[in-house]
């Protein structure tokens, strides 16, 4: 028994390698596998390795992307003087889904963190300043978290960006839509009343 | 980027497909291999393969092998008229640890749940009564988990086994080594009381 569980030992191990995923999550996952059907297992690992062949980062952004650089940054459609920064691709999609915004991004890969020991250099930040040389950007939209981590960074790079002659943002803080005043925190409802605007 | 994120975007969906991964874990399992160095991710989806490729199921205990029959089924120190039945394999892993039991086992590969669709067909019931057939078993332990199904699953098999001259057993219920008997649950302690022993 011992010998021939070897390969699901080591499967149990690389599941417990990804975040999130204790030794219990990882039995779990790597016993359902041993059990599934033979195309549940190979379509997860053959994902895996598509992923692994086809993503690539944005060399300019750092978006994920098959062609380098990527179709966002060679639009020529989209607003290239206004940058907006957010921590992970996935904010990305996110803001694309609202169709409203039609600049440029920038992705950072993270948020600063001294907690996880995450500094300057583990995120996109000095290509960040590379692009302000080019010259043609004029506002720089820090979508960072509304957390501790994202407001930290979006400080840290306020600063950063401060001798580049460029109009510095933050995105707006306040009650979200379908929202009850009645449930809000405190935190929130007192930057709604600071980010109250005139009707 | 709707596009280009389609390889990730099947990756986060072959995630969410593996038992208690919602679709937010899924994403962030997904966007972690995205960052991860190429190896993280070829030793997960090579992980996966070689389980499959190597681990079969004994055509007699239905425990996980490389060999079929395994190792343990075959193995002439070891007593063939007792059989204990558990859920899963990781159930036999745990019981060879306490290196006291020298019988088989059998796997069942599940318990019976009615909630969860699970029924006496969805677990290798038949082929432990086929076990029976052959005359040389004298005892069957039924190490189901304590809780309801594992309790249930016991109690259909108890009837089952009926008819062939073997003695069922269950396994031991009441206080765990180390446990407190101020924090037991009632159950616990109600069961400890009625499996008392004269010492």
């Amino acid at each position: 028994m011992r010998g021939s569980i070897q390969p699901v030992v080591r499967l149990v191990e690389a599941f417990a390698r990804l975040p999130g995923i204790g030794p219990k999550t990882a039995q779990r996952l790597a016993f359902f596998l041993v059990r599934a059907p033979p195309e549940t297992a190979r379509e997860l690992a053959e994902a895996i390795v598509r992923m692994k062949e086809a993503v690539i980062f944005c060399s300019s952004c750092f978006n994920i992307t098959a062609i380098d650089p990527c179709a966002t940054c060679t639009d020529p459609h989209r607003d290239r003087s206004t940058i907006c920064v957010v921590e992970e691709p996935l904010d990305v999609l996110a803001l694309e889904r609202t169709r409203g915004y039609r600049g440029l991004y920038h992705v950072l890969h993270g948020a600063l963190s001294p907690m996880e020991g995450i500094g300057p250099d583990d995120l996109k930040i000095a290509s960040l300043l590379e692009r302000m040389k080019r010259g043609d950007v004029h506002e720089v939209i820090l979508a960072t978290n509304p957390n501790v981590e994202g407001d930290t960074t979006a400080g840290y790079l306020a600063q950063l960006l401060r001798p580049h002659s460029v109009q510095v943002t933050r995105i707006g803080r306040g009650l979200p839509v379908g929202g009850d005043l009645e449930y809000a925190d405190e935190v929130t409802l007192a930057q709604a009343m600071e980010n109250r605007r005139a009707v």
